[in-house]
């Protein structure tokens, strides 16, 4: 069986930490169930697949603007299949198995499982999922769908309702479909619960061969280059929407171990071991309060039970936790630039920005650079740059010459110079742009630093 | 009558407002109410005394540390009587008495009016202050106090127990006083209230003589420049407890208008106009909450009512209104630098600093230099520096050479290297310090901007 993890969203749920270059998989809330240390949804399912051995058949579907953020925190060893553009879970999974068919050239008849890259989980998830390899091959069904047992009648989620209880006497039971009822009110939800209905988790499998078929019905390619070439032109669809709804036989298993959304301030903070996540101050009158603060600035929260404090360079969120789901409707707006980024070699954080009536603009970052990693060898055309060390050690490739660099030092590049920067223990330093600044005055002259090592003259003469 | 107005404080009541640079009556909280302007409640009380017509005999006693911040928002014709450190209200009433003696020659039968420089009052409490001049002379008393009519049992203010009703009929009335309490119980307040008891605001009025005989008395001296050279031998008391409490003849004058004490978040937000200061959203469950917010990042409100939600580099508070006076106890350790300072020649916020093991600082300020204002030449021996103009023109000495800024310009400052800037339009520069950041490590050379252009080399030869 493959596994295909969803890494979608975007969205501003859990503004001000998610933005349009970090979605909430990436938040490090939660915390290394060994090592203590943050780490991002993403990352314990990525671990829990390690641990259960299932990562080597697992695939992560995502798009180019997280591909950063994925190899800042996974690794560059995790398999991903790009979609050249954001669409919807339709067109991600016909990319997805697409390139397992004519990539990886996995038969027809392995089974597919797709997942969402976020649930809050326990190990036995992923055992009971394994088992929809077998369900499928033995009910012969389009799709079988994980449905989880519903703890109360909720409003937010889809209902999957059987056919008929399934057996729990076989070590995987299912049970046919009947249909799908998305978030009904409380009452119809309690209703559907007594009548077996579950909750639909977004985990389901199928036969690669039945979503191939599926596309070539729909007169959609199914060879991985023709899918990129032609993405523009799948339907920006759900899978349920263009699959599920669509009719066929589908059969459900039951979950009955615990799941969590981690959708929304309240039960993403349920999962947080620690109320205080950065500096600051709870008092004791805020019970269940949770602060959630990645700027510099301590946050100091008195008398205010209930709540969410969350503070990233992207905005200030104040808000009860039972009402903090209306963030996403409040920041509808809201579009200026993500100040907070992940990349490959580290990340950044916007101190100021400015731009000015004749078109210039300066911007002011706070750059941390891994140990080990470096930039491109790069340079630009209409911005000048200025570096100035704040901690940490490497090296800098300015020109065509290498030199040392330390706390405190301070480098000035000009526009056509090319120039990059090793961090050999973590590295700080505050970057001030300055002139034009588009996304796209760029030119990577060298990606490996062995080859900027080697352009550079006499490395032997460094300062 | 002179007007000594008391500047003192730092208190981190108002914490992150106000920090040891910037006291609460420094904050622009309030609005001008011609031009709409936000406004200090200093600059308030400041402009009411000059359109009254008192500004001519008023003087503003305060410490080193809040000149520069005086200057910026009342100019630089204001009379200041500087301490020489912070020590309490005796001194600085005596250092204040001293100098009205022995500088401006004001005769000792010349009526003093202390009063605090932060009162939120209407006009009417400016007219009746000028009546203690009239009733100390008539009375014959040592001290005339003015007394608010408590409007509630307040157990946070000190109270004044006149031994009689004030005469009503009297264009001035007052009663003498039988004693003075402080911060009494609810009950016991409101037994006093029915006493005719009156809240102490801190106003009163004396003969000058009679402050003099006092320091005489107590072998103190009365010529200011003996004054100043032995400040630090001053008790470090206030006058309630060094004159007041000792006992004499003191009457008291009820004030029947309007007054605030605006030193809680409480009472300050009630005198604000907007709910919203600065960046953000209040959703319309937030009844009630008022946000102060200094910083570039947005803050959004969510359902959270009766709360003040107020941000500046120094830090964030989210507390309800009712319980924000304990941000004094919770603060009480934090004596980190503070983050937001104002100049005589405009302000600056710190972006990010670092301290390194080896003892090296890298600190990124943003600075905002006012139309016409410059600093002073100067050099700095251990540290270097970067300047990014971001926005605004002005010229730059450094060396001895002058030159044209503009927005987009880099400058690099070397220790060692004489430098100053003047602001032609407000602006704006990101300013990186790298070395160690020594506060007296500065050179003055030159203060003047006619001075520095004589001294920089051939102005005609600007690029």
């Amino acid at each position: 069986m493959k596994l295909v993890l969803l890494s979608g969203g975007s969205g501003k749920r859990l503004w001000p930490l998610s933005n349009d270059s970090r979605s909430k998989q990436f938040l490090k809330v939660l915390r290394n169930r060994r090592t203590h240390e943050p780490e991002s949804m993403v990352q314990r399912v990525w671990s829990q697949l390690v641990q259960l051995g299932l990562a080597g058949s697992a695939y992560i579907a995502t798009c180019k603007t997280q591909i950063e953020i994925i190899r800042s925190q996974l690794g560059n060893a995790v398999p991903l299949i790009i979609e050249p553009e954001r669409r919807d879970t339709f067109p991600a999974i016909a990319l997805a198995c697409a390139y397992l068919h004519s990539v990886v050239r996995a038969h027809p008849d392995e089974v597919v499982c797709v997942l969402p890259v976020d649930p809050a989980v326990e190990e036995k998830y992923f055992a009971e999922l394994m088992q929809l390899e077998r369900i499928v091959l033995d009910s012969g069904a389009d799709v079988a769908l994980m449905g989880v047992e519903p703890t109360y009648p909720s409003e937010k989620y889809g209902y999957i309702v059987p056919d008929a209880p399934a057996e729990a006497s076989l070590p995987y039971s299912y049970a046919g479909v009947l249909r799908f009822e998305e978030k009904p009110k409380e009452a119809r939800a309690a209703e559907l619960i007594r009548g077996n209905a579950l909750w639909n988790c977004g985990v389901f499998a199928f036969r690669l061969g039945f979503l191939l078929e599926t596309l070539q019905r729909k007169g959609l390619p199914v060879r991985y280059e023709d899918a990129v070439a032609s993405y523009a032109g799948f339907p920006k669809t759900s899978f349920d929407y263009e699959v599920l709804e669509k009719g066929g036989r589908f059969v459900v298993h039951p979950y009955k171990g615990s799941w969590k959304d981690l959708g929304t301030w309240g039960t993403l903070t349920e999962e947080m071991d620690a109320r205080l996540i950065g500096k600051g101050t709870i008092d004791g009158r805020s019970a269940n309060t949770h602060v959630i603060n990645e700027l510099d600035i301590p946050v100091t929260v008195i008398d205010i039970p209930n709540a969410i404090v969350a503070a990233s360079p992207d905005g200030i969120l104040v808000a009860d936790k039972a009402a903090s789901s209306r963030v996403k409707e409040l920041m509808k707006g809201d579009d200026h630039r993500p100040m907070y980024e992940e990349r490959r070699w580290g990340w950044f954080r916007v101190l100021d920005y400015s731009r000015h009536a004749d078109g210039s603009e300066v911007l002011t970052n706070k750059t941390t650079i891994l140990a080990g990693k470096y930039f491109s060898y790069q340079l630009h055309r209409k911005r000048r740059e200025v570096w100035t060390i704040v901690s940490g050690n490497g090296r800098i490739a300015l020109g065509n010459r290498l030199f040392r660099v330390g706390p405190g030092d301070i480098w000035h590049i000009p526009p056509g110079t090319g120039h990059s920067i090793k961090a050999e223990t973590d590295l700080d330093m505050i970057e001030v742009q300055a002139g034009e600044l588009a996304d796209d005055d760029i030119v990577r002259l060298y990606t490996d630093w062995g080859e900027i090592e080697r352009y550079c003259d006499s490395p032997d003469s460094e300062e």
